[in-house]
């Protein structure tokens, strides 16, 4: 962070990327719940998870108070203008997170105990943790500003997009295998989509870290290549 | 919009939602086509309506630069800031559109030709017909500035769930009596959850266009009951 002459200018940028910092945390949380729900079929830690979504959604609210705020008295330049809109844009991104947990935890409710297929209860926990490891690695990040390390989550995107593309196919398998299994597998699919999109957040948060340290974009041909092809969509 | 004794920022405030109104019908656009190429088979279409997408991210990204900028030099305040705060929500709205869009454009791809359930591929044309409509009247109500509009397009919101959720059952049901149908209907039941999204986000803007016009928020009863309940799981 630059140095101003004005202290609470610093102080203003200290309490929003606290903010941020606080909305990761509670969101990394919020993951973790709902995939431990979700494995131990246990409805009462779905529905706290499911409640606990609303201080997010207040904390962005808070968020984007403060960084209108800020624009309109300091009228940022430079770096301070980067880490106030990378500020911002962490924020949605952990908004969204935070949706998707509560997502998987209405899907614990909706499944209600009839989860049998532990094989692909174990595939979606091996995806979750790697998920959590990049979301907790890019907050690590964001707070040291240490541009190495987003990086280095963002090249590992591509491992958490692998787990769900093969978990993907275990579970249509499982259907074929086991009409009865059907409807708990398609709410597997859909809980192992929204971490594949957890995953692909924290790759935002990378970018955004990325730029809010140095000011350059990270290279984009991957993303290009994501573009025109298909690397996010599961070919079975 | 309040009068202004430097028409500049009356310009700029002009500049911003026509984008907004362009980023709009781009989104529509982009959905009609994910959509039209699904139910044909085209996968030429597909293809376009990927690389399309990059425009609606290029425009979200103008207005956020306008944004700053307005927000810096103007230091807007009550119904100025509201307008240029919606702008702000209803691009990043918008842009998750485009996603969405892109995704089943990207899954007409992944099933590559091979679409027999055209009764399912039908119940998939109704849901999007719906979910259209909401984002064109949404749209429309961004335009004119009509409250009572934007109320009612919340209102519509639960008809597009009712929709998804009867198709979800449908897929399953496909899906147990032919496994040879799983893929393309699991492919199926993400592009209804992306048509269910899109509807969402047509819902948010509602939100949004409701308190740029009249400075309240929209009572938050209903929402509340989807916070705790499953309204948007759907129960096979």
């Amino acid at each position: 962070m630059s140095e101003h002459t004005v202290s609470s200018y610093d102080e203003e940028l200290r309490e929003l990327a606290g903010r941020v910092a606080e909305m990761g945390g509670l969101a990394e949380a919020l993951v973790n719940d709902a995939v431990t729900a979700l494995l131990s079929q246990d409805l009462e830690k779905a529905h706290k998870t499911i409640l606990q979504d609303a201080r997010l959604d207040e904390l962005q609210q808070e968020i984007e108070a403060k960084f209108i705020r800020i624009v309109a008295l300091r009228q940022p330049m430079g770096q301070d203008l980067r880490e106030i809109m990378a500020a911002g844009r962490i924020a949605n991104d952990l908004e969204r997170v935070g949706d998707l947990a509560k997502n998987i935890a209405k899907r614990v409710i909706a499944i209600d105990g009839d989860l049998n297929s532990k094989k692909a209860a174990f595939g979606v926990e091996h995806m979750s943790e790697l998920a959590l490891s990049q979301l907790k690695a890019v907050l690590d990040a964001y707070t040291s500003h240490d541009a190495a390390a987003a990086q280095a989550v963002r090249e590992r995107d591509d491992e958490v997009d692998a787990i769900y593309t093969s978990l993907f196919r275990e579970l249509l398998t499982y259907m074929m295998e086991d009409p009865r299994k059907i409807t708990q597998c398609a709410h597997l699919l859909f809980c192992a989509k929204n971490i594949e999109r957890i995953g692909d957040h924290a790759t935002n948060i990378a970018e955004n870290v990325y730029f809010m340290v140095t000011g350059k974009q990270l290279l984009e041909a991957r993303r290009k290549i994501d573009e025109t092809g298909l690397a996010d969509i599961e070919n079975a």
